[in-house]
């Protein structure tokens, strides 16, 4: 039969990472492409025993169905969490256990994206949430990042306009640039936001993993009027076979968020929402973060030093400051996707920035490079295949 | 702030049945309430013994991000497994893992349901499904179930309507009135949706459990072209708190459903499609549903028996063949909404027949029971206060 698909399917795209990670695979292969985490890092043993154990102990509470709202031990022990590391009051806000940060993703467009709303992001931005918000008939605008974060005055321009849904942003060791939005420009957009009340959709997965610098607060813990939707995740800190995220939200907004996710799925996984609980109220959690951390140093450095040694003069980069990535520019106006294509060839997975704007069929000078999935040996063996091509590209 | 909903949540509704179940904890209660299989039913050692072993074995697969489409193995062994059960074919069909039957109606209602476009359901239906098509605008239409499925004629007027986004039904032992639709009206469903181009959603959660009567087959086993998406899931023959279910549809729909899959929660728990797998294909499957069966058979003729005994002459009820569910009718014209809360004061959880309905605010002579869960002995203490109870509400 012909179907007649929704309109909201009209704007749905798939990810062109998920589809460069089918090529991971294959031998030879040396992958900068993905947005895992580095599975040496997994705490495999604890979790292992905390499923095990809870197995055993209370099999039917783990095999029966669960509550929408979550675990309620790791909805306390987050909230604990949550307040001490990230300076979270939660005297109005709740927190709803989710199935990783897509779906937190997800249910926040469900709620608040019509058909044609205007969803503000970061350009770049993370695919992976963008096209969420296009699977709810979103049309996406994107303000131009800078080192620092967004440009103000851009921001308020798009601020202006009418049907916001929200502004999506990634303050913290942005995906895909690296880049951390700095203090002052969380606070001027905090108050932009209230100035043209916009709703803000902060997602913070990359927010513990920070390997140099200083700690920024998030702008939830600056929200007085429940303007900010909080989104976080375990995939980045614990591994992201868990599907384990969280969304903090006003406490008014509660029960339309526990209905969208009683509809969509009845409730995550029990037996990793407790795997979850039981490491994040351990002493081996922080220890864990900290292990976590100095892997990404070690290979962030690594790669970050080779880039230097390796790439042309003109490809311009910065050194993050935790997270998972590292971007690279070429020379404004240059499209980077015969780098890309020919990167491949060479056996090299590298993401076009062309992938995370608002348009994908524009030309990007930029080249997302994961750091935390591929060895040290592939860095180094990476970086000079890359460095070659930026000299070869570039000498004319 | 104020905030503004998307319009699609105007129609958003929790389930009064979730509500119903907080209670159930409460000391003496008995819950026929629910519509969770039996803990004792669920087959622990096998599952606690397959997931141990895997995150021994392959830790890293497990808990690193996993494929969108769903764990390979499992996608296999369910398609040889739906060809031999329930004569599917796999010639221009897909198959998709879910997390639980739940997403596949939210999926399915993402893909077809207009803000404002007609849904079909039988009357009554599932309230969880109903949930997930109100959650994207859909308008409900119901459609008289008569014992051996919904009235054609009734379902013929309501297939002529324009923007039907598709009819979803659960043909066999349906949740809340445990009626089987007949092969003939199955056919002639069919043969309706070709007539009137309607596209059919078939859920089958509880098909395998049938412990009387022969095997009815599926409307998609008779699907010719691509008109039916057909819904499966482990909640009800292994373990709800899996999250485990699956949609098979024309190979046509495989993208557009797997980038909804993608922008939706990435994917399903490897560890728990893993668990799914090995016990599908194991030898201990078939025992296990035989089990099961034998259980529920146990219960639901108790529960038939006593009720036989106990209840007012006037309640009408029939014996199901299969599932979980036993649906009692009060004459024509009753509310049964003040028995459930006289049974509710008297400890006994039911669920009135308007939670089923597509106007819950109308009333319902109907009430659900649910007979999967209670103990033998609950089953017994519950229908003598329900009887007691018919008889006093009936005596006038």
């Amino acid at each position: 039969m012909e179907y007649r698909l929704a309109d909201r399917m009209a704007g749905a795209r798939g990810s062109i990472i998920r589809d460069l990670l089918k090529l991971a695979g294959e031998p030879g292969m040396i992958s900068f492409g993905g947005g895992s985490p580095a599975p040496e890092s997994f705490p495999v043993a604890e979790i292992r025993r905390s499923a095990e154990e809870i197995l055993m102990k209370k099999p039917a509470a783990m095999l029966q169905y669960g509550i929408s709202e979550g675990y309620p031990p790791l909805r306390e022990s987050l909230k604990a969490h949550l307040s001490k590391t990230e300076g979270i009051s939660f005297e109005d806000n709740e927190v709803l256990i989710l199935s990783g940060g897509q779906q937190c993703a997800d249910l926040t467009a469900k709620l608040f994206v019509n058909l044609g709303g205007t969803v503000i992001v970061e350009d770049p931005s993370f695919v992976g949430c963008m096209n969420a918000f296009r699977s709810y008939g979103g049309k996406l605008l994107g303000v131009k990042m800078q080192e620092d974060g967004v440009d103000l005055e851009k921001l308020e321009v798009a601020f202006a306009r009418p049907q916001v849904s929200f502004f999506y942003l990634i303050p913290t060791f942005q995906n895909p640039s690296g880049y951390t939005t700095s203090l002052e420009k969380r606070r001027a957009i905090y108050r932009l936001a209230i100035k043209y009340d916009v709703l803000i959709f902060e997602d913070n997965p990359y927010g513990e993993l920070r390997f140099e610098g200083e700690h920024v607060p998030t702008i939830k813990s600056m929200d007085e009027d429940g303007r900010v939707i909080y989104a976080g995740s375990f995939s980045k800190t614990m591994a992201p076979g868990l599907r384990v995220g969280f969304l903090v939200f006003h406490k008014d907004l509660f029960n339309k968020f526990k209905i969208a996710k009683q509809g969509t799925d009845v409730h995550s996984s029990t037996l990793y929402q407790h795997v979850c609980h039981e490491f994040l109220t351990s002493p081996a959690y922080e220890k864990h973060i900290a292990a976590s951390c100095a892997l990404y140093r070690e290979k962030s450095r690594l790669m970050y030093d080779e880039m230097k040694k390796c790439f042309h003069p003109a490809v311009r980069f910065s050194r993050p400051q935790g997270g998972l990535f590292q971007m690279v520019w070429f020379p404004e106006g240059t499209d980077a996707m015969p780098f890309v294509q020919e990167a491949l060839k060479r056996k090299v997975i590298t993401v076009p920035g062309s992938a995370f704007t608002t348009d994908p069929d524009q030309p990007s000078n930029g080249v997302r490079l994961n750091f935390s999935l591929p060895s040290q040996e592939q860095i180094v063996a990476g970086v000079r295949i890359l460095g070659d091509l930026t000299h070869e590209m570039l000498k004319g």
